[in-house]
């Protein structure tokens, strides 16, 4: 048994070319409450087709005609890699397959006894017979043919075989055998495709697994270490239920874990993430692997040291690998040299006194239960170095109306620099008015720019707090800034002042003139 | 090797015992962005108390103020479970956790040579000497101790028994090889734990997995295999970067894959999961496993009619086993069984002929890229079903003030029953005002409750799509609701509105009405 870093077995059966199987745009749309129009769905099977997977499972397309427009759309682009899309074990699925111009068709037949009782409703010597009939007809009309057996790993294992051996003696090209609701374990998943692979030598085998118990990516990185040679996965693991196993972990494990060449371009694997979030309304939570908002940020004083000093500490490999960017976070647990760096960044130079001072008062926020924001920060830095607060931007007033028969209106009035400055704005909604009023009271001063304006999702009733997080860009200085109330318009107004302020106060500047002084 | 259910090996080494060791509150709370007040704190371990964990790591006593007042209302709430508090390898660290009261010290010594050599600044020689002299510091004060090898995995195996052997002589009662950057995958920690307590016979073994590949509950599960006897997890696998093992997804593997006793109380799962998520602030992806929204939902057409001929067709197992509810969504890919069964819950009794046209334009939205509730299908069922339209709500107008020098105000006028009624009322804020406005206008003749008022979040900018859905009950009856607009006040009173004529049309009473004529 060979070794690589870490202890790592390389004496695994892993083929020579791993070929990925994307099933976002089928497996991943049959995640509860999605629905993507056929644009939409384009738009993500160019970005997978750029990130290199080897077939893009399109759709069902005998489900709906918005599926085969969709299926069409995609075909009709000419993209490299196979479009495929889904079938049952039934003619007229594969006669819309053919009508959408796919490659390919992924003929799913249910194999468990439970799935033949109680859905199908067929005996096995059925079920044969269908397969037999529906692959024939498929390759008679010159589609390549993945069969998967449906719920493989609950059925008689026997049964599964007969059902592939029927399939391949028909010209089936590629089996799968699915472990429908999740339930291998990565030592079941091992011997389960080690016996697959040794039945069938002569053919391709696909893995595809559910995350019904968290570990469709160990199990499906286990079938591939026995010699399944692809693997059907989705970005962020969308799909039914708990979803599938997740492409970008699985290629992460791949490529930094096993060493192994594979034909994903890694530094995509971020910005496609965000492109299927942003497109299907489907959150990745903040710690989910490789793609989550917290997988590369570090707050923890112990972590944020060990980061600073050297980031493969507590990084497992670079986020730059899978396109994302390494973050800092200040709050209860940060150590000192967290806060150091940020306060740095913001131009200031604080004594070491100063900066241990500073420190304590993050972690007192941090205490209280609160966010430590770029403006909380530069805060705390100027009432530790005793520097005038520097608060431009004061909201006296604001004022706004709306509802369905007007205009959504706003007017504010602000201290610019201790002079008063009004202004007023229009907007598709209260707080958008309000924040273009804002705008509009200092345009004349101050181009701002807001790069981004996130509401946290509010539960409850509709006297909930509402917590508005914005970032906004001057040049090429950033400032996060946060507002809490139960008002959205108050809130929002007190964000983007509060950032404003951030940008405004400008240290970075007053150092390099004081230093060319 | 004896083979349970579904071919899962049964061969393993299992302990008699599996302890559970929860650090939701210690290395979950160090999740960037997380901060949680001392009563926040509390009412977590009370759950985690009732839940059944054996160990509760409290949090970090010596890292700041608030952590050492929740250790200590902790530690005097007299828990079923050991508090344990978490210190590195420094004697004021051990003293911190004594003045909290805690039973036990997580004591927490880097092992790597990259921790030793950039974050320590010390010899594996000084390190040897730091473990004699805390472990035994922290005995002779009476604490169980709990020893960690920070960054076991990537560090030379050697040393790091070198580091538990001496623990161990100085009287440490259990130790944990930590995989700190989540390295492992489930066959080299097979191999790792065997190895570990093949040397440590005789002292328990924990397992400690970070999730940077997504692999720390299946690297968790083969530890305990191997036969390490407690696991370290966070509910909802909060934790530093992509987080710990998921607690929630370990306790269900063991029991329903497994077949294991273990001495959690499985139906709090999802309701500690929810707690956990409410007070962190840390949302759950719909697709998590165990505990996401979807973990049991069900929309697609070949799934809802599996599940509603058998459940285990496509779940692995039921969802009351972690106190969770199935739940039937219908959209594009919706099946006609799914369909029929959510229409006939609203009391109406469609032919097969309607609920084929139903079902058709049920996907046609689904195709548009909509999300279908409960008031579009009712719109649908009357429109096939020739029945008439019952909107005893209409929206006339809506207007509201709103601004930080006058108190949120809103009037509606509505068309209730053909009658034209007008509504004032106060909030919080806009939307709070324009619902209170509407209550008031209809509270004459239906009192409606808001269950659930839910603001997707929004990213990009204040002039974003806003998505609202509600949930409104009128007895025992409940309907959903979605409004999307750009102003959040429309969107509000949109989903409003339309959620309470789902309530008001009540085809359950007709029916029974005319069942009972």
């Amino acid at each position: 048994m060979r070794n690589a870093k870490w202890g790592i077995a390389l004496s695994n059966r892993f083929p020579e070319k791993i070929r990925v199987f994307d099933t976002t745009l089928r497996d991943g749309e049959q995640t509860p409450g999605v629905s993507l129009i056929p644009e939409t769905k384009l738009r993500i099977a160019k970005q997978l087709d750029e990130l290199g997977v080897d077939v893009i499972e399109a759709g069902f397309a005998s489900s709906s005609e918005g599926e085969m427009d969709a299926i069409k759309l995609i075909t009709k682009e000419g993209l490299k890699a196979e479009i495929c899309s889904c079938s049952r074990g039934v003619k007229s699925d594969i006669d819309a397959i053919l009508a959408s111009g796919a490659d390919s068709v992924h003929l799913v037949i249910p194999a468990s006894d439970l799935h033949l009782k109680y859905k199908l409703k067929k005996t096995r010597e059925e079920v044969l017979k269908i397969t037999e009939g529906c692959v024939q007809y498929a390759k008679d009309h010159g589609l390549i043919v993945e069969l998967s057996a449906e719920d493989s790993t609950r059925a008689d294992i026997d049964f599964v075989k007969n059902v592939f051996t029927k399939g391949i003696s028909c010209g089936a090209d590629r089996i799968c055998p699915c472990d429908t609701v999740g339930i291998l374990t990565p030592e079941r998943s091992y011997e389960f495709f080690s016996d697959m692979i040794e039945t069938f030598p002569n053919v391709t085998i696909s893995t595809h697994c559910h995350n019904d118990f968290g570990m469709a990516v160990a199990n499906s990185i286990a079938s591939l270490r026995a010699g399944a040679s692809q693997v059907h996965a989705t970005i962020n693991g969308l799909g039914e239920r708990a979803g599938n196993a997740s492409l970008e972990e699985i290629v992460a494990t791949l490529k930094a874990l096993y060493n192994l060449k594979i034909s994903i371009k890694t530094e995509l694997l971020y910005r496609t993430s965000r492109l299927v979030s942003r497109l299907t309304g489907i959150n990745v939570q903040p710690n989910k692997a490789i793609v989550g908002e917290n997988a590369f940020a570090h707050e923890s004083g112990i972590h944020t040291h060990g980061i600073l000093a050297h980031p493969s500490t507590y990084e497992p490999f670079s986020p730059e690998m899978v396109g994302f960017t390494r973050r800092i976070v200040a709050g209860k647990h940060s150590g000192a040299h967290g806060v150091k760096s940020t306060i740095e960044a913001m131009g200031l130079h604080p004594t070491e006194e100063q900066l241990k001072d500073m420190f304590s008062r993050v972690k007192n926020l941090g205490d209280k239960g609160k966010k430590v924001m770029d403006a909380d920060l530069l805060a705390i830095a100027e009432a530790v170095m005793g520097l005038q607060k520097s608060r431009p931007i004061q909201l006296e007033e604001v004022t706004v109306v709306t509802g369905d028969k007007v205009t959504p209106t706003a007017s504010v009035r602000l201290k610019l620099n201790d002079k008063e400055v009004t202004g007023a704005g229009t907007g598709v909604g209260p707080v958008d008015a309000a924040i273009n009023a804002v705008k509009t009271a200092i345009s004349s001063v101050e181009p701002i720019h807001l790069d981004d304006y996130h509401v946290k999702s509010i539960t409850g009733g509709t006297d909930a707090m509402v917590e508005v997080v914005v970032r906004l860009r001057k040049g090429n200085r950033t400032a996060s800034a946060m507002g809490v109330r139960e008002d959205i318009v108050k809130a929002s107004v007190e964000a983007v002042i509060s950032g404003m302020n951030v940008l405004m106060a400008d240290y970075n500047n007053q150092t390099r003139r004081e230093q060319v002084q």
